[in-house]
């Protein structure tokens, strides 16, 4: 049996997360599930893959990130960036100039991210020089 | 029917994400759910609950990060340290030395860090200063 003994944690330099908590369909506060963020989860895993950053980037699902109700909601890390009313539509935009570009998407960012400090730039993604 | 129409985006200072990620119980890799991260997960909330810092920090749920032979898995944002092999006996550490007093458990820590640089020391949550 082959056993596998050395691992490598992975050292995103960022990390999406999207929200995928599920509440009763007359929940007062709505759900990002209901609002369909396994789509735009699977739409960003497969923009990421697409894009050959998967190991500089993961997607992953997140519980409730408590923004409920301008849900879809994705947060990426290590900036800590909260985006709000994500669609599918959004995905390319959200990979493309935020996460390998640096620069947030501020049409989609929810208010009041003072943790931020006015920045809205972070610098690319670094990749591996090809030769 | 009383409508909520203000809501202000959380500044966590921390984000703890815990891997509930599920797998057939003979999966080679294993699982953290399996492992009992969903215990952990309550456990860390309660704790952040105890000490009255659920406006400072936020543990949610996450999908799969990857390293389940080590799990359960913790990852701390925005300093991105991962800790594998985290039981419940664990859980009061890593929230009253690195949460909040903004210091790594190297012991629970998983090799291989590089985004780190070596640092094991990140600061104090800051909490309000009361009357």
């Amino acid at each position: 049996m082959r056993r596998v003994s050395f691992f490598l944690v992975p050292t995103f330099q960022r990390h999406v997360f999207v929200c995928v908590n599920e509440r009763p369909p007359d929940h007062p506060r709505g759900s990002c599930k209901a609002k369909g963020s396994p789509e735009v989860r699977d739409a960003l895993k497969k923009a990421l893959k697409a894009r050959g950053v998967t190991t500089e980037v993961r997607a992953n699902n997140a519980g409730c990130l408590d923004q409920c109700e301008t849900g879809i909601t994705v947060v990426v890390y290590p900036e800590q960036v909260w985006y709000g009313h994500v669609t599918l539509a959004d995905v390319d935009e959200i990979v493309d100039r935020h996460i390998i570009g640096g620069e947030v998407v501020e049409r989609l960012m929810l208010p009041d991210q003072p943790h931020l400090e006015g920045r809205r730039a972070f610098g690319r993604l670094h990749l591996p020089v090809l030769p």
